[in-house]
């Protein structure tokens, strides 16, 4: 049982708890002094900083919520100058505004050593290979788990997503016995491997899997195709991309890094705070984050939190796997997408707002359909194919998956009164207990 | 006029000089002692180790070419306990043997120095927003220029390659000021921005173009189009990635990272060592890498190399812009392509190797188009649809980039008897001078 910080990982919950106290005090400090935003916001509140004196406090302060990310696009949340961050990050979202992440070198550090928390928790050691399986780029996944494994000291294989066999080839060839990916590629890539007779030339031992919803079925499946252990990973762009909380040897729930992360779980309908082991909406403040500093992020993330005498030795809180959403994000391909993004694209291209969002998953790939009234009354059979292939492209270009779409004649779809509902999800991607 | 590293970059000549016959005699020392291979290279060839003093003893050591390290795929080059290695990275092939680079933690540093080298040379410091759009995963351009653009302090922008839409929108966004990529692919960018009028919304003011052969002209374009300073950035995947060489202020040739790289210039055919100036295959010496240290490795680049008092200040060798390539490997659209690699898909196929691969540009992008012999027998013109589908996605697996297809009549490609040419490259990529 390893651990890479052990002395913060296991550290005294007490000690734990006045490290938060201290470096939220700091954080309220700072981030009042440095982001008029968040200075203005709490001045029309009323609220007066001197009277935050302690974590007990936080419930006095108002949420953060992606709207003010939005408002503030792409960098007035900074709390220092430009000139310190070294590093940026962002959700995919080309046509309504992305979400950016940005990091001075400090927060690089951080992110990586909770990456590579994860890691070892996993069993990882110096004498792994490591084989990065999440995107590159702009994505958070890929960089935040790549800069964990060399910081661990893994030989770390950045394969980055797509080309199975290639990454079924690298995976013989360099012995990889470590894989970080979403759980449904790692799915993918097993099928793979079945198909092919490669199993004996595997050599993993073990999985780390996030960025999409994933159920404890899927881990069983995963384990037994590929003979492995599989952890759960949890993060978020916002806070800092993955590595906010982990699983350990335990598999049950993520242990959230509360050295560098806050966590309440709130009644998403009114915001009150739920006693620990209740069901609601994670609440993060970061504590240590510089760049961008969040207090009271509402993720929208379901789930339970709860303190348990973890028999890995960890003191960390641990938060359950997810049990949905309480917006209308969906995350397809491990990739987040509102209906907004899919409503600009369609305006944008001259159609109307009746279409209708189906997500389905046939041997863990998902698909994303979309219906769409035929507004712009296209009639030849030649044409449609021909607007069918420039939409997809769009599509492409604005949510960065392929989609399949239809265009259906004009009254087809249910209309309503009230909020209608656009997208039909038929996973079955959470636990039960919801 | 900055440097990231001014006493390195701009050391007098004689002492250069003594710090690579230092750092050389130590790397035949390390090479020989801990890799079996060379070891029993040199032996073979009955060479003393114990009378290699000095680097003008260089020439009694025999090259090292990409067949040794296809030989010792993947890792019997390493020089170090693989435990050491933190990072692979890798050349696209798949069908081929790819080749892998890696690194110890001290390789990565060194890279992402080499780096930040040309990113500060380029104009670049802590207040800059550096938009990294190579390729990310396991080619080296994305993250050898991403680390070290984070070195210098820059705004490092992951964005990768493709999505020109994004990249525009980022660039306006951030207030990017300097791009790297490929020359081809900043010419596409510059010119979505001069179709959709998003000059005025641009603050780009140097590029850092590499990964492909470009011309002078094609500078003169960019420059324009962008109005900004570009310059010129030389590597490969098997020394370290990025970095080997940068252009400075001057733009007339590229400054070789004496300290870590030795460079020779040789006669291709008889491999005779060529006086300073004349044109020649480029051979370099890596002084400094732990991981995977190379001797004489022949690069099958062709250029010159010259000593000049550069206006910059730096006293490193310059190499010209490349002049060619001594093998049959071409670069398409940034990625290494060899002809065996076209073969294995064909074979895997069913298909004789009676095929011709023509290679254009149009308006700054690469196209590669591969006619085939229809030795399948395929009739129907919707079998044919099918399989050219088929044919392009195969292709996209094993090279990396998407190729046209034309599947032609048995008997309709010229024969030869001797080495038949099967790369017809119509683009004209190199200087005039050879």
């Amino acid at each position: 049982m390893g651990y890479f910080q052990e002395s913060i990982e296991t550290m005294d919950v007490d000690k734990l708890k006045a490290l938060q106290n201290k470096r939220f005090c700091d954080l309220i400090k700072r981030t009042y002094r440095n982001v008029p935003f968040y200075k203005k916001k709490l001045e029309d509140l009323g609220i007066v900083i001197s009277e935050i004196n302690g974590i007990e406090d936080i419930t006095k302060l108002p949420f953060m919520t992606k709207d003010d990310l939005r408002i503030n696009y792409p960098d007035k949340l900074l709390a220092v100058p430009q000139s310190e961050i070294v590093k940026a990050q962002s959700t995919s979202g080309t046509t309504g505004k992305p979400v950016i992440s940005f990091y001075t070198k400090h927060d690089v550090s951080i992110c990586e050593d909770c990456c590579a928390r994860a890691i070892v928790a996993a069993g990882g050691c110096k004498k792994d290979v490591c084989q990065v399986s999440f995107g590159y780029g702009l994505f958070s996944g890929g960089a935040g788990l790549d800069g964990g494994s060399q910081r661990v000291g893994c030989l770390t294989l950045p394969m980055s997503t797509g080309n199975t066999r290639r990454q079924a080839q690298f995976m013989i060839d360099l012995g990889t016995s470590i894989l970080c990916s979403t759980p449904s590629y790692a799915a993918s890539i097993g099928e793979y491997i079945d198909k092919n007779n490669l199993k004996k030339y595997i050599k993993l031992k073990a999985g780390i899997f996030g960025a999409e919803p994933w159920s404890n079925e899927l881990r069983n499946k995963i384990e037994e195709e590929l003979e492995i252990d599989a952890y759960d990973i949890y993060g978020l762009t916002e806070m800092m991309g993955p590595g906010v909380a982990f699983e350990c040897s335990q598999k049950d729930g993520m242990h959230i890094q509360e050295d560098h992360f806050f966590a309440e779980v709130v009644n998403p309908e009114d915001g009150h705070v739920l006693p620990n082991g209740e069901v609601g909406e994670l609440v993060l403040t970061t504590l240590t984050k510089e760049a961008v500093p969040l207090v009271r992020y509402r993720t929208h993330d379901l789930c339970r939190i709860y303190r348990d005498k973890c028999s890995c030795g960890r003191t960390h809180i641990k938060m359950s796997k997810l049990l949905g959403r309480t917006d209308d994000m969906v995350i397809v391909k491990g990739v987040n997408i509102w209906p907004s993004q899919v409503e600009t694209v369609l305006i944008r291209n001259g159609y109307t707002l009746n279409y209708n969002i189906v997500i389905s998953r046939e041997d863990n790939n998902d698909f994303m359909d979309i219906d769409i009234e035929n507004s712009k009354r296209i009639l030849d059979d030649n044409q449609k194919e021909q607007e069918i292939k420039y939409l997809i492209n769009e599509f492409k270009d604005a949510l960065g998956i392929k989609v399949n779409i239809h265009l259906i004649g004009v009254g087809t779809l249910q209309r309503s009164e009230g909020k209608a509902k656009k997208v039909f999800d038929k996973r079955n991607l959470y636990e039960g207990e919801c």
